[in-house]
């Protein structure tokens, strides 16, 4: 039999059973999270945490003493605010450090270029790398050209800006060439890589993101250039120009650890059922990371916390995790803190019922996503009633996936779910020196909690198995 | 008699002599403007000026090489387009250069601040100066503290953000504190003075400008740090720390020269009669100057040359000067390119009928604006006429003052118009590094242009005497 068929078969199999329609809340379960929410569009919790997130600490580098201390910052925060058995758990990391990094187009008429290394990306040679820069329009029209025939040049890879999208779509297509750069660049030759940013704005500030170790390193430096000045490159080409530039770049790696901030609201009548809230506490070193990711712990101890003061616990068990180093973690590291908590959790993680990560910014959740086997039943129902006066809709999606955080969780059998942020304007911003607390709408990040605070509590407060519902992973 | 009466007498005289009755454009003269204004709609010329500009030399600082070789290369591509008695006025300088500048909160997480040395600030010892951060909200409240009593600290000056305005005229008010801050600082003992970014965005980019020289120099190093940033630092002494940062600057002055790009269309019956379309060449270094002010020397050129190639010269010659150094001249200097073409000219700024300057980005315009004299007239009215289809609208005050460039002929009588642009975002990226080509909008750009060359062809093509109606300037 074909995985493709035995998956269908395994859909089939959760519908027919459809467990959910015995399991939905009870009127006084759904009148209580429709409180829950409106009560938390006045709440203030998710900015007070996030301002003092960013302000007390700054940029929050995975493996940094800023990291470190954010999350023993963050660990006694939750305790104040009534979370049970918080704790950290420390995990060993590969840090990655910037240090200098500059960039300009050499000439006659030089011109400062806005650039930022790439994470994980090697130094430069002290002084730099001066070159010519050879531009191609895609990844595939570098990895065209014959291994050893860029020597003693850098590899621009610039296929447009990035359409800005509700969804985020236009995100994934770029990072594949931001991974993938340095290491087909240096096979062709080439003595750096230069990647136009993965962003949707025209500001003259790059946006870094990680880049992938192949053979267990970043073979050459790589850098990403902002939009306009990957413009401008590109018409001094245009004019006929050999467009000469200097990259350099003081980068290192070192040795550290970084840590998950793991706290309970413990479940009344079924504490060993875990409804695991993500996001993650580390972000780029050239902004604040308040929208990525400061926002998302706003918002999830936001939700937990609303729920906590309800009056009524809830029967199962609600973690928030506040994960360490999502951003620069590579293959062979020894993971990142999604990774870490699923691995200390070993058997334990059957008792995760279902998982969430909030990790898109500070706008409105536009949709709700319940995992495969939750689609058409009673409870989605009665999700869609409660969220629909907030503009949440329903998913036409279920989900599957989660994000980088609770993603080793979703691999272990976790269900997971999701609520949709726009993501109209996330990469304007994401992995940039603009990523600060005014960017964030407080009527938009409450918006959020209200929504999180609801469904959380309906899981919460449901017998429904999302596990047993999911469709079993086909075979491998 | 007190001046404000004299001046009421001059201005009543004015009306009385009403000489615009007899001197309004016949109907064909008038159908040839707006031809031209409809022609210029489409037009490609001040596109490609301001893109070649922009790209071949990037930044243009007065007195830097870049600003030099842009300045000949204008003169050709001005001899191009068949503009007559092309030349270049050069003019001496104190040049200032930047350097490398940088700031950053020190302290357990330290965090980087996005900060620009003003324009002529001294350089820092090297290292940077290292101190504790006195904040004032207001130039004022710096003034009030004793002399002496800021020994050892940096003065940062924040009056909150700056409104974003059609006008622009949030921008006065804080400049101010820009020009004077440094001295002021410098009396109460400070080390360094800071200024929030005198700009209306939210952009971890800095927006540089220039201070004012006291006696003879800038007392102390100043910088502009960029809004998030200075609320950063609002947010950290709220939260009750002390924040001690670090500045750096190796900015130094240097002798050099600037120039003006003078050229003409020739009148075809009053050649003597000379209409100054005016801008500036140079740039701040931070970005490429694009708005500031590659599209004024755009708008303008594309007008002129709309003119001279319409089949039919001028009656009275249109001159397009591109001048040098106005973004970083002192009162000390020998003066920038609008003083130093005044002078040059002596007497025969007599021959300058009317002046009008595009400084003020690359947004469309909105309204027209007279010298006082030509208020009510028949030629006001017919610029109405002409200018109204293409949405600009009858200023409500007349143009008396024209801008930084044609300023010193205004001052010397010369009367001045004004076609005012919408500048709601231009002071999101003035001065900063994000002024770049990607920033104007092709559609508004050739508004503009089709606004100039209407206006400025009805002006050639008229007898208006400008100056004579003007109220004369009350004794002094």
């Amino acid at each position: 039999m074909s995985r493709r068929l035995l998956a269908a078969s395994a859909l089939a199999l959760a519908f027919a059973a459809a467990p959910f329609a015995a399991s939905a809340q009870d009127e006084a379960t759904i009148r209580q999270a429709e409180l829950l929410r409106d009560k938390a569009m006045t709440s203030n919790v998710a900015l007070d945490y996030v301002t003092q997130l960013t302000t007390r600490f700054g940029p929050r580098p995975a493996g940094s003493h800023s990291e470190q201390a954010a999350a023993a910052w963050a660990a006694d925060y939750l305790k104040g605010l009534g979370f049970q058995n918080v704790h950290i758990q420390e995990f060993p990391l590969v840090g990655w450090e910037r240090g200098q990094d500059s960039g300009s187009i050499l000439g006659d008429n030089p011109q400062p270029l806005a650039v930022a290394a790439l994470g994980h990306s090697p130094a430069t040679p002290e002084g730099g790398i001066e070159a010519e820069v050879v531009r191609f329009t895609s990844l595939e029209a570098l990895q065209a050209v014959p291994d050893g025939s860029l020597a003693g040049k850098i590899a621009l890879v610039d296929v447009g800006q990035m359409h800005a999208m509700q969804d985020g779509s236009g995100y994934g297509p770029q990072t594949r060439i931001r991974g993938a750069g340095p290491d087909v660049a240096a096979k062709k030759g080439a003595a750096a890589f230069l990647i136009r940013s993965v962003g949707s704005d025209e500001n003259r500030l790059p946006h870094t993101g990680t880049t992938r170790y192949v053979d267990g390193k970043v073979a050459i430096p790589g850098f990403a250039v902002s939009a306009p000045d990957a413009d401008q490159i590109a018409r001094l080409m245009d004019l006929g120009q050999t467009v000469r530039v200097r990259l350099s770049s003081t980068a290192h790696v070192y040795e550290t650890h970084s840590q998950n901030v793991i706290a309970d609201i413990p479940g009344r009548t079924r504490p060993n059922e875990v409804i695991v809230l993500g996001s993650h506490m580390d972000s780029w070193d050239l902004g604040t990371g308040a929208i990525d990711d400061g926002a998302g712990g706003a918002i999830t101890i936001a939700a937990a916390k609303a729920i906590a003061e309800s009056g009524q616990r809830p029967e199962r068990t609600i973690r928030v995790i506040l994960y360490g180093s999502e951003e620069v973690a590579q293959p062979t590291n020894t993971g990142n803190g999604g990774g870490a908590y699923a691995r200390e959790q070993g058997g334990k993680v059957a008792d995760h019922i279902i998982a969430g990560e909030s990790d898109f910014g500070a706008d409105r959740v536009y949709a709700f996503a319940l995992p495969p086997g939750a689609q058409g039943t009673a409870f989605q129902r009665i999700v869609t009633r409660v969220l629909y006066p907030i503009g949440v809709l329903t998913s036409a999606r279920p989900e599957t996936e989660g994000g980088a955080d609770v993603g080793p969780l979703a691999e272990a059998g976790v269900p997971v779910f999701g609520l949709k942020q726009d993501g109209t304007r996330y990469f304007d911003l994401h992995h940039t020196a603009n990523d600060t607390l005014d960017k964030i709408d407080p009527a938009q990040l409450n918006q959020n909690v209200a929504a999180w605070t609801a469904l959380v509590w309906l899981i919460a407060n449901s017998n429904v198995e999302f596990r047993s519902a999911m469709p079993k992973p086909a075979a491998q």
